[in-house]
C-alpha cells in the first residue's frame, strides 16, 4: 500500500496532520462554537423556495461576481457600505485565503497575536506566507503600543487581529487598531466572525473603514446567522480591495445554491440574530457559574468561554464526554473552551461541571 | 480614489486582469461549455426534499469528510472505486488548486501543453507553481514519444493533461498517458471534464490507476451532469492522495448544501446523463454543418466544437451577438469556440452561420 510518504508532496507538508476538531456526535456539542439553534421554521422555508428557484437553472454557471448577495450582505452590515465594499467566500477561511494569496504568499509575511484562530497561520502556511507570532500584553489583551511596537519590529505585509478573539473571548480597542493602521503602509485585516456577540452599542472595526483603503473586515454567517453549514464568509473594504481579490479568487467560486441560501437567510436578519440575545444570556451565566465552581473564565465579548484553573484539561474532557457533552481541548495549559448553548445545552454542561467539583 | 495599483499587492500579480468569460445574458449562450439542458423535475424535485433536510441542521459545520457524497461518486464512477479514492471541492478548479498547494507551489513546476483549459496556468500562477508549457504534435495531438519528451527535458513535479481536451476537444490516447506517468516519479493528473462525452466504450484513464498511486483523474458534475451552478469538482486517485489534500484543504471546504444537492443528482445518474447523448449528436451536426460550410471544425470528443477557417473572428462573434447567439472568441487566431445546445439553440447557431457564408 501506497503511504502519504511514498508520494512527491512538498518537504513543508510532511509529517504535518490535516487541522480539525473530532468530529463526534453526542447530545450536547458545545465544541466548535457553532449556534446550537436550528434556523426558526419560518426563515427556513424562504430559504428552501429560493433553493428551489435556484434548481431550476443550475445547469448554467452561477454569477460570478454574486452581486444580489453583495447588495444584501451591505445592507445588513450598515455603515453606508454598497456591494462595491463587499466580498464573500465559502467560509471566512476562504476569505483569508484570499487575502494571503493577493498580498501575502512567497517573500511575504503575516503577524498575528496567539493564542488565537489557529486557521490564520495554517492558511499562511498554505499560501506560503511566513507567519510571525507577536506577544499579547496581561490577560490576552493588545494595547495598541503592544501591536505597534510589534509592528515596527517585524515589518509584516499583513496584520491580522482576531476581535473579539478565538479561542479567549478578548475584546479589541479600536484604538488598537487605529495605531496598527497607522503604524504600517500595508494591509490590516480585523477578523470579527464573533462582532455580533459583543455587548449591545460596541462600536465594530467596520466604524473605521472611512478613509482606510488597507483595513479589512471580514464576517462570517457561521456563527450569529446559524449557517455554519452553508460556508458563508465575507468581508468589507475598500472596492480596490475587492478587485484585488478577484486576481486571485477562482471563478465562479460561490455556488448558485450558497447565493441563494444566503441572500434569503439575509432577508430574515432580524429574525436569525433573535437568538444573539439568548446566547450571550446562556455565555454570561457559563461566567457566572463557572467562577462559583472556582474556575478562572476570561471576559468574553463572543458566543464561547475560554476558562482556566483546569488541574487535568484531558480528564475533564473525557468526563464529561462520557455524559454525552463535547467541549474543546485547545492545549492551553490548564485550560478549557466552552461554546454557549441553548439553556437546555448550557444547563447540561453546569450541571456536569458542578458534579466534578 | 484608491486604485488597485495604491494597495500594497504581489509584485507578480501587478496589471493583471480577472479571469472569466464575459457574463451577458442573451437568448443562445454557447459561450462556457455549459451543459444548456435544465435537469429533470423529478430530480429536481429530489434535490430540493434533499437541501431542504439540510437546512434543518445548517446551523452545524458540514461533514467535513463528506462520507457520504464520496460514497456516491465511487458508486457513480465504478471501475472498483470506494470512498478512500475520491475527493470533492468547489468546482474542479478548487480540486487542481490543492493538487497544486500539496504537490506543486513555490520552487516546483507544472507541465501542460496548450492550447488547453486556461485555468490550469491561472492556478499554477495562483498557488506559485512554475507553469511550463510544452509544444502539441500537427492536430493538437499528444503522442507517448511527444509527451516522454517534454517530461524529459523539463523534469517538472506535476504534469497535466486535458482529455478530451479544451478548447480543442481532441481526445488524449491511454498510451501517452501510460508513458507519461512511467516517465516521471512525479505528480501526473488526467482533467477529464468532459470524459462523458466520449464515443460510447472509449476507455476512460480511470481504467489506469490500478498500480500508478501518482495518477489523479479529475472530474467534474458541472458538464454531463448539468451542474454548473452547484460547483461540484471532484477527483478519484490513490488512498495516500487524498490523504495529502487533506492537508491543504480549508476545513469544511465543502457545504451542507452542495453535499446535499449532489448526492441527490449522483443518485438520479442515469436521468441526469440522458441528455448526453443529445448533446452529442448536435455536437456532431455542429461539425457536419460548419464543415459543409467551409469551416474547419477540429474533432472533438467533448460537448463544444473548435472550428478553424474564419477570416475575422471578432467580427463573427459580433454578429452573432447581434443576433443574441453567444460563442467563444479564445484568441486563437481563426478560430472560434461553440457549446453543443439543444437542437433548438445549435439550430439557431448553425442558421446565423449560413447567413453569414
Amino acid at each position: 500500500m501506497t503511504s502519504l510518504d511514498d508520494l512527491p508532496i512538498r518537504d513543508d507538508l510532511r509529517g504535518m496532520s490535516p487541522y480539525g476538531a473530532p468530529q463526534k456526535h453526542v447530545r450536547v456539542e458545545l465544541n466548535v462554537n457553532e449556534n446550537t439553534h436550528p434556523i426558526p421554521e419560518p426563515v427556513a422555508q424562504d430559504i428552501i423556495e429560493s433553493l428551489a428557484r435556484a434548481i431550476l437553472t443550475i445547469n448554467r454557471y452561477p454569477d460570478r461576481e454574486f452581486s444580489q448577495l453583495r447588495d444584501s450582505l451591505a445592507g445588513y452590515l450598515g455603515h453606508g457600505l454598497t456591494r462595491d465594499n463587499i466580498w464573500a467566500a465559502n467560509g471566512s477561511n476562504e476569505i483569508l485565503q484570499q487575502i494571503m494569496q493577493a498580498f501575502g504568499g512567497p517573500g511575504r509575511s503575516i503577524l498575528g497575536f496567539p493564542p488565537t484562530y489557529s486557521m490564520h497561520s495554517i492558511i499562511a502556511s498554505g499560501t506560503g506566507t511566513r507567519w510571525v507570532a507577536a506577544e499579547r500584553d496581561a490577560e490576552f489583551e493588545i494595547s495598541p503600543r503592544t501591536a505597534v511596537a510589534a509592528i515596527r519590529e517585524h515589518q509584516p505585509d499583513i496584520v491580522i487581529f482576531c476581535s473579539p478573539n478565538n479561542p479567549t473571548g478578548t475584546p479589541l480597542s479600536l484604538e488598537t487598531i487605529e495605531a496598527a493602521y497607522d503604524a504600517t503602509d500595508k494591509i490590516v485585516i480585523v477578523d470579527e466572525a464573533y462582532a455580533e456577540f459583543a455587548p449591545a452599542g460596541s462600536p465594530s472595526a467596520l466604524t473605521l473603514l472611512p478613509g482606510r483603503p488597507r483595513l479589512i473586515v471580514s464576517r462570517t454567517m457561521s456563527k450569529a446567522f446559524a449557517f455554519a453549514g452553508a460556508r458563508l464568509g465575507y468581508l468589507a473594504a475598500d472596492p480596490s480591495v475587492t478587485d484585488a481579490l478577484r486576481l486571485v479568487r477562482l471563478p465562479y467560486h460561490l455556488s448558485s445554491l450558497t447565493q441563494a441560501a444566503a441572500v434569503a437567510a439575509l432577508d430574515h436578519s432580524a429574525e436569525m440574530l433573535a437568538m444573539v440575545d439568548d446566547i450571550a444570556k446562556q455565555r454570561d451565566r457559563i461566567v457566572e457559574r463557572l467562577t462559583e465552581l472556582g474556575y478562572h473564565p476570561w471576559p468574553t465579548w463572543s458566543n464561547f468561554v475560554l476558562f482556566g484553573g483546569v488541574e487535568n484539561p484531558s480528564e475533564v474532557f473525557e468526563t464529561l464526554l462520557e455524559k454525552g457533552i463535547i467541549i474543546r481541548d485547545l492545549g492551553i495549559p490548564g485550560h478549557l473552551r466552552v461554546s454557549a448553548g441553548t439553556r437546555a445545552e448550557t444547563t447540561a454542561f453546569l450541571d456536569a461541571m458542578a458534579a466534578l467539583a
